[in-house]
């Protein structure tokens, strides 16, 4: 390709970061090198916004040792970007990419970035511009077709593994004080991280009691009677649920406009999104009259450091050197894929799929996983889902509980 | 003590649970059987209660192997309490001990707890009861007073800090989209674990910027001017905010009721406690018209079991044997403190505060502690509770930026 004169390797973050996105990146920045084609190595701040502005950093230039820290820092070393091109913006990115020679564009990210990946594929094609544009997956949320999962959930499923099992913990403790905890992690279309929350249950009256993803409608009615029953058989319950439940006209539960007092003055309008799992707390404490409270990690769940699944941060880099590898050869829209080649004992290995199948589209978690009460994970999601965060979780332990007999007091 | 006989040992834990309190739970009954003046170790199902329902498990038949799966388990595995003991209550639980023959009461707690101890240990001094109580100190709120610090807050204070380092690079690389993360810590009146978010900070422009104690009232309008400054020089905004901050008038901030309308049916009045965080970052949006986001970890941050801190774990354990052997040579009413010896090396050693100054006292955030502009933390606050947190904090990598010179396209 390009007639033997050396191209500009260009490489993006995008999206939501994830724990390893980093480990994707500097795995490409020491991959590229070994590539005669390849010249500079063009790294876009702030993706895509990097190369409609020419901001962009000589990623040659790195110190090694510095690199080895990057690559264990979470978040996006570049600088990441939810911004959403148009075909202008796909015109200029061709003709900052002419001006700096770039002949391969690789962009680390979730749905919106194959989009931004299979729009200037195209355009470069159509325009007879020589680009290989590969785009290479992250994502927490697990949501794009064409691969078996998606480097970055396997953490961010581990974080919420184990937060799971330890505020379940928590919960059991104060199950004289607390009746009913909440978890409310990240997922505005799918549930595969509040599903990753059954990941470290090992008997049945192991948290979580109730998951509810936004595979299904959200009945609040049905929702009270689940949390009583549950309350009444078991003496507390730990529910996991993801942002974006709705209910069956579509609706966000919790998200409503608030009226709010704040202060001895008179009266602010504020339009807060309480949050399904606050507002679930709330309504818990009101109708049920049982003690409730939510956690909502945040951005911690796909940020934490301390949660690094070793299997995702293995393929987080083998999904890096792919990438190098199908754009230094020519392939060009397509996005780098994980192939589960066997799962006991696990191993995947890289594969490729056209970006036209990838952009804009959404994969869900598959109805056989979701238990027909819609209030649980099946074990043919656990099957999936346990090779991808990694190391065994820890096993907790239990008193022996022996009664002392009572005596006359 | 006892005329030779041997007394049963009555062991409790009791207030939010933290990482390491069961270290602190099976370091006691390891301890305990090697005194011949012990006889049962009887374990108080959820603290007090156990006590007044005589709930009790035989803590002598437990398998090491499970203690040891236990020691490592966050909570606490004898069940925790809220209860609040009244007269009534320790006259009913010396005649459940006289009973069982309970010679020796450790209670693992916070405030709460060390009043309880202090009541039954002057009720059985009253009544010639021979009883020696003696608690232990556990809480992440750190605000026992007769102690350098409480086992269990350098756990919970090392997942702050490293929450902080971590949700702050998620939105360093978010910049171009997201302007203000909060970080909602626990800390209903005091400041200790929102001011352990600065225990990672290497360089001015590291997370947080902003750190709000409840040692210092909280005014809205200087909240808004000072995120508004912040932004402009830097960007972005991390900001740590205690649960429990209150305005001038002593009202908590964002604790107010709220009209939500919630269905197509009409308006159900829920009274949400939207919390701080959460209040502050929808004020941000509409008064600033800034993205702000929340983060809001509630029990997780207490009951992590991934970031226990080593030397926090080494002291929990301390305690517990100390506890043990202060009661067995008569010593009672007193709660097991912690001493610094020195600094660095840090080290550490146990020893006893009387009951009568500890309960029912908090303590708070030294004045010289808190940067005089109320926003952040001293170097003072850090030189103390950097050692707490054990291991040193990983370190982070940023790329070196070596611009690409703009070129005409």
């Amino acid at each position: 390709m390009n007639g033997g004169a050396k191209g500009a390797l260009a490489v993006g973050q995008s999206g939501g970061p994830t724990a390893v996105t980093n480990a994707t990146l500097v795995e490409i920045v020491r991959e590229a090198p070994a590539y005669a084609e390849v010249g500079r190595i063009l790294g876009l701040v702030h993706g895509i916004e990097g190369a409609l502005a020419q901001e962009m950093i000589d990623l040659r230039q790195q110190d090694p040792s510095v690199l080895e820290y990057v690559a264990r820092t979470p978040a996006a070393a570049l600088g990441s970007s939810r911004y959403k091109v148009r075909e202008e913006d796909c015109e200029r990115v061709l003709e900052v990419f002419r001006a700096h020679e770039v002949r391969y564009l690789l962009l680390v990210g979730g749905n919106d970035s194959m989009d931004t990946c299979h729009r200037i594929a195209r355009m470069a094609a159509r325009e007879g511009y020589e680009l290989a544009v590969v785009g290479v997956p992250k994502t927490i949320d697990n949501d794009l077709p064409g691969t078996d999962h998606c480097p970055g959930y396997g953490s961010a499923a581990r974080f919420i593994a184990l937060a799971t099992m330890d505020a379940g913990m928590d919960l059991e403790a104060m199950r004289t004080f607390d009746d009913v905890s909440i978890l409310e992690t990240m997922g505005r279309n799918t549930g595969w991280l509040a599903a990753a929350s059954a990941l470290g249950r090992r008997a049945p009256s192991d948290p979580p009691h109730l998951i509810y993803v936004p595979e299904r409608p959200f009945d609040e009615a049905q929702f009270m009677e689940t949390v009583q029953r549950v309350h009444d058989a078991n003496g507390h319950v730990f529910c996991v649920v993801a942002e974006g439940l709705r209910d069956r006209h579509g609706q966000f539960v919790g998200l409503v406009p608030e009226t709010v007092q704040t202060d001895v003055f008179g009266h602010k309008l504020v339009t807060l999104t309480s949050g399904v799992g606050q507002y679930l707390a709330a309504r818990i404490r009101e109708v049920l009259c049982l003690q409730a409270r939510c956690s909502r990690p945040g951005t911690l769940q796909r940020s934490a450091g301390t949660t690094i699944s070793c299997t995702d941060l293995e393929e987080a880099k083998m999904v890096g050197r792919a990438a190098v590898q199908h754009a230094v050869r020519g392939v060009s829209d397509v996005m780098v894929a994980l192939r589960r080649v066997s799962n006991n004992p696990y191993r995947s290995e890289p594969g490729i799929a056209p970006l036209a199948c990838v952009a804009n589209r959404e994969r869900f978690l598959a109805d056989a996983w979701i238990e027909p009460d819609n209030t649980g994970m099946t074990s043919e999601f656990l099957e999936y889902a346990l090779p991808l965060i990694g190391d065994p979780l820890p096993e907790y332990g239990r008193l022996r509980c022996v009664r002392v007999p009572k005596r006359t007091a």
